[in-house]
């Protein structure tokens, strides 16, 4: 199986473009029980499910045909072919293109903060997918469409939907059972923010360090449980809106996957020493009552959570916290 | 079963010393497989086995029978009668007092390096055993003296041989089966370090820090797998002199038992910035191919590990490193 194999099992015609411009939004959404770990890197199929939350920031795609060549747009300037960004784009229309004389143009439009380090990839193919959607007159059911954009990048599958998504792993070979689905549970008091320690390149990207913690982690095996125990303490915790064991939960989740990274060969650590005292001032503050837990992503920077009646007062604490709205 | 039953058990007739005076020493022990979480808190019986390196620095007790009460010696000066080291040390001595109106003269002299950060419950109570081994004729063998010894302080049973030590885990309800043992290979080449990033006295000890280990975190259940697989690579490697699997694998060891504590609630971490800098200075250093590794116990401080003929290398890189001679 390859994607172009899954692409054709969704979309059995391929078909002309049935409007003449199609945009579509998708918010950017952060794990809250973690995405790491491929059993299948071609497909984008992960080793366990994973479960996130939506932001109120994300991208807009508008796609429309060009007439001889493809054109890639972000934020209004034009990308260059040589970069990253444009090849993995069209490696992705490729899959689409009704003709290969077919173009397209692709415009694409960042909400996301530029401050707060989080990973437009998920964003952005869920909102192109969401586009081609519209553009080709597909139809496609959201979950199909989670699965479509699984193929651009892992956690864009989850950014098919606002608040809580859950991810499920599957287990079929080709994917098919590999699709995101909405959490039908929202919780109005929960608050974010982000904490940038660090704003550089990372010395290792996410999708390396992912792969080299399957392959050499003795720690990684014990990772699918932990996950599966997390998501549905995680699930309960909003049901029941028991913030502690909500908070606890996506904090220990964290807190495995870099001790997965800590144990490969040779190590991975995203932690500056401004990461690490970060973490230990949360801790102080929570050891004095204050209701504050952290996530952490593939990176140096610490997402928090909070209820809104101790929104002041973490605030305070973190003046230079970047609060972000939750998309429900 | 409690620490008296087993006493007895080893030690089937009370009798008066046999000679005036007996001197003992046991070297410090610093676990490569860690001791990590109790399966019965009163006899010291541990959850995993453990496995452990000696160094040639230790405590010598000399100990005789006093006339009308107890005294203890710490370096030459009278220890208070309401220190917790007194306390500990006399519950201890009542477990083979012949009878209640006799008293002990305790001398304890340690040439554990102060600045080296090396607890000395582990020395300080298998020397305080040899010499009651002596000092009442008790003839008992090194196995029964080592579980004597974990009657004190569970990692005592190791300090009871020099070299490279097994503690086994043992099964049995009344830990006759939970002793050391000396394992029968040495590593001429290996040398030791420690990097002190901190002297201040731990805001949790050790012991309390373990229990909420076992009690609180989720990661735990996985450390009994992890210690296993770790000991017998570690026996492995020596057996072999394969020295990059003996770095990765207590490397391992010592992040899995700090990533367990990072997941208690609350959380416990040791570490300091400057333990992530270290830490985060020997990948470098690896990376750029040098042979250091690292292990670390319930405190911030960083052992490192490494064979002779880097010593230089180290020794230039990190010019603060405290070097200790092995124990063979």
């Amino acid at each position: 199986m390859n994607k172009k194999d899954t692409a054709n099992a969704l979309i059995s015609v391929k078909r002309e473009p049935v409007v003449e411009k199609a945009t579509a939004f998708a918010p950017v959404n952060f794990a809250l029980a973690k995405y790491w770990g491929k059993r299948d890197e071609e497909l984008m199929l992960p080793v366990t499910s994973s479960f996130s939350v939506a932001i109120d920031a994300g991208t807009t795609t508008t796609l429309c045909q060009a007439h001889d060549c493809d054109i890639v747009e972000l934020n209004g300037k034009r990308v260059e072919k040589s970069s990253s960004f444009y090849v993995r784009l069209i490696a992705f229309l490729d899959l689409f293109r009704p003709s290969p004389s077919f173009f397209f143009s692709v415009s694409t439009i960042n909400t996301i903060p530029t401050a707060a380090g989080l990973a437009s990839s998920a964003s952005g193919f869920a909102a192109l997918v969401l586009s081609l959607n519209t553009f080709f007159g597909w139809n496609l059911s959201q979950k199909n469409l989670s699965i479509l954009a699984r193929l651009g990048s892992g956690s864009a599958s989850r950014s098919i939907y606002p608040g809580f998504v859950l991810w499920n792993k599957g287990e079929r070979k080709d994917g098919m059972d590999s699709f995101s689905e909405p959490f039908d549970h929202w919780w109005d008091e929960l608050r974010f923010g982000i904490y940038v320690v660090s704003k550089e390149k990372k010395y290792i990207d996410s999708r390396s360090a992912m792969q080299r913690t399957v392959t050499t982690s003795p720690l990684y095996a014990f990772w699918p449980e932990i996950v599966d125990n997390d998501i549905s303490h995680i699930q309960k915790a909003i049901k029941q809106k028991e913030f502690s064991l909500f908070g606890t939960t996506i904090e220990q989740n964290a807190l495995a996957m870099h001790a997965t990274m800590f144990t490969t060969e040779p190590p991975v650590c995203y932690w500056k020493e401004e990461t690490l005292s970060t973490i230990q001032r949360i801790w102080k503050a929570r050891g004095e009552g204050l209701g504050v837990f952290f996530t952490m992503d593939a990176g140096p920077n610490i997402k928090m959570l909070f209820l809104e009646e101790q929104e002041k007062d973490v605030c305070r604490l973190f003046p230079d916290l970047s609060l972000l709205p939750l998309l429900a």
